[in-house]
């Protein structure tokens, strides 16, 4: 070994994550494995972190439904993380084919360590040794996503669906990776839905704040989970293609941002849901208890605003909005905990909009313009919710699409007024905003 | 409790175990679950060990042949292994829906302890304490078959096609469990397979070293290391089906067979092919090395001759049979041990009949009479094979059909001449001599 060799410095660990489009067929699957090796032909050590394949996951919620109304939490688990055990294993054999040595972990052998929340468990300590060890001799790691073992009773746990890029991110941080790359069927974070906004611009670098309120609001091309945990342990992530080269989205903490726009995104969504508790008692602590409930029955809440109360006879109104698919296990919860409001209205035509941008918060006049672009529109703003980075204003469902393109031109976004490269081809179909 | 309670017996441990085809579709899978529930309900403590459903092991590995060509052993296991986890968290669905509690453990959970020998793995240990406390519990338990983890590096392993009754055995014996039911598409064991003799008869109890005689001519009801095991342990197997009710096949060790028939069953195979090394070089030590290769590739050898040679410059004849399915590996396994031989011949157009039965220890007679009825039908006897129990005949693999049933009828095994109930319905495509 040459004096050069042993002063070396030490290979960077990189975790590549690739989705369930990236690896469905086998010339997919291949696809994955070339650039795990290429990754590795650069001198990186190469974890891989996969999801099912396709449609494996859905085949296997069929299987269930075939059986059972409702399946155990525990059984399901131990169901679905075979898809990603199946991809694991194939990626493994196609990078031995290509000269590099391979292994596949399940979650379990990677020391993804969860605690015992069956279908949407948390990871609560990442225990990087047998990685760690096989990277050590020279293989590359596969390590199949979206799952762990409970740190109790040593059963089978999966995160939830999305899971995979917590996975990856977490592994980054307990390995120490430069980067967390995420390889999907869209070319990074865009400006806006280029499905509804032509001229939408990919960006090339966003804060984590940023993402953290576009995963919130709309944007499926990262999960939220996996942004907090990647900002809580400063792990860049790279969000790409895995269908063509070229860089995509850079997500890193704000000092590392270049420019800090007024608004970086235009962010939507159309599967949101309303509750109105109108005429709520005026117990002290009633709040509390609902909103309790249903965080007990997992429901996220997302925006709320209470009226102050008419009059001491009449209870005030409190309204709030869920993912739609939530509405009939929130309305449940709520029920449950007894007699609280006159009536619980339910309205399922709700979608929301929301602009983000780190430079925002020192700009007030943003809310102004976004309140008129959409007046202009004659579009009602039934809720609105801001944060420092992020203005959300609840709306029709059927007028989602046109809030959105006005937004984008409004705040002069286009790829037209930023001179940037229009994202093109078939595989640009981004997420932000969906 | 009451002191009748107090006193009374612990629970009976039984082990179940459904082959692939009777969890196939969601009514099979609910059948099996529905089966164990009774064997629950009847007080018996159950473990149930599932098979993967169905085609999905063809799925998996017709998955991993379009990735590689030779895929890692490792990777193998690691992919063919879901798909009993798949059988047995359905089945614990399925059975929490009958209202019991029940549970899925992989191979490794159960503590099925493994070599390292990848997809032909050697269960080494079986560590039950997590089985035992789950039974303690009260809940059912399901186990994956054919499979485990090693004890070296904690990989996954799978103990080869079939390993699942091989699992379900080595768990009773762990176990102490009373009786270890195999569950199939065939009523039980028969005279011979009846889809060539009619009038083949279920037998109702058959000894263990019957019942490896069979298993290694042919018969693949049960597969032979499962057997191997279960005498070793003195575990009865009962073969059943999971179509119908009624008892099946006993399998017990000797002393507890009923009659001893002087012959039981006609087995046979037509997979079978034949190497022939013609002028073996005289050399101390030839078939020592040669028979080691065959070893060192995973090639079971079965019927064995050599001639004598007929000088000392010509080197003897040696001949042998393999599943046909080996006979690539087994001709490159000896070409690669060097030049030992004139010329390797091979035929794959062998197959071989089979008569055994416990009775024939005491009555020299029987390979007489089925040479005898062998000729009778012109068929051409190439190789002869003999244990205490078992006459094998090597023959053209097109006069099988021929030979089994000649041999039934000569012997008197049908069920018209021993006056048992025939077996009907289409679940009784009975294996013996497949």
């Amino acid at each position: 070994m040459s004096a050069a060799e042993t002063t070396s410095q030490p290979a960077e660990i990189v975790v590549m994550k690739f989705g369930g489009t990236s690896v469905a067929g086998p010339e997919d699957l291949k696809r994955a494995a070339a650039r795990i090796v290429a990754e590795r032909e650069r001198g990186s050590k190469v974890v891989a972190v996969l999801s099912a394949r396709g449609k494996t996951t859905d085949d296997l919620v069929r299987q269930a439904s075939e059986i059972s109304d409702r399946p155990e939490p525990r059984e399901m688990d131990m169901l679905l993380s075979t898809g990603e055990r199946i991809s694991c294993a194939l990626c493994a054999m196609a990078i031995t084919d290509l000269g590099h040595s391979a292994i596949s972990l399940t979650g379990s052998q990677a020391g993804i360590v969860t605690d015992s929340s069956h279908t949407k468990a948390r990871i609560i300590d990442v225990r990087a040794d047998r990685i760690q060890a096989a990277l050590d001799g020279d293989n590359i790691v596969l390590v199949a996503g979206f799952q762990g073992v409970s740190t109790d009773s040593k059963d089978v746990t999966t995160l939830g669906r999305g899971g995979s890029d917590t996975t990856a991110v977490a592994l980054a941080a307990a390995l120490q990776a430069s980067v967390c790359e995420i390889y999907t069927d869209v070319a990074g974070v865009f400006s806006a839905d280029p499905r509804i906004v032509p001229d939408a611009r990919k960006l090339s670098v966003v804060s984590f704040e940023e993402m953290l309120e576009m995963s919130a609001s709309g944007a499926k091309v990262l999960q939220l989970r996996s942004v907090e945990y990647a900002r809580n342990y400063d792990i860049p992530i790279h969000c790409r293609s895995s269908f063509e080269s070229g860089p995509g989205t850079l997500v890193v903490s704000e000092n590392e941002t270049m420019e800090r726009p007024l608004v970086t995104a235009v962010a939507h969504s159309d599967q949101e849901a309303r509750v109105t508790l109108a005429g709520v008692k005026n117990e002290p602590g009633m709040a509390g208890r609902i909103f309790t409930a249903l965080a007990d029955a997992n429901v996220n809440v997302d925006v709320i605003i209470q009226n102050e109360p008419v009059s001491t006879t009449h209870g005030a109104d409190l309204s709030f909005t869920v993912a739609r698919d939530d509405l009939r296990q929130a309305v449940e919860a709520i029920e449950a905990t007894g007699q609280n409001s006159d009536e619980i209205l339910t309205d399922e035509r709700i979608g929301k909009v929301s602009i983000i941008g780190a430079g925002m918060r020192s700009h007030p006049g943003v809310a102004a313009q976004v309140f008129r672009v959409l007046g202009e529109q004659g579009i009602n703003i039934e809720m609105i919710s801001t944060s420092p980075i992020k203005i959300s204003c609840v709306i029709s469902s059927d007028r989602v699409d046109d809030a959105v393109r006005a937004l984008h031109e409004s705040f002069g976004l286009g790829s037209e007024s930023v001179h940037e490269e229009e994202p093109t081809g078939v595989h640009h179909r981004a997420r932000v905003g969906q």
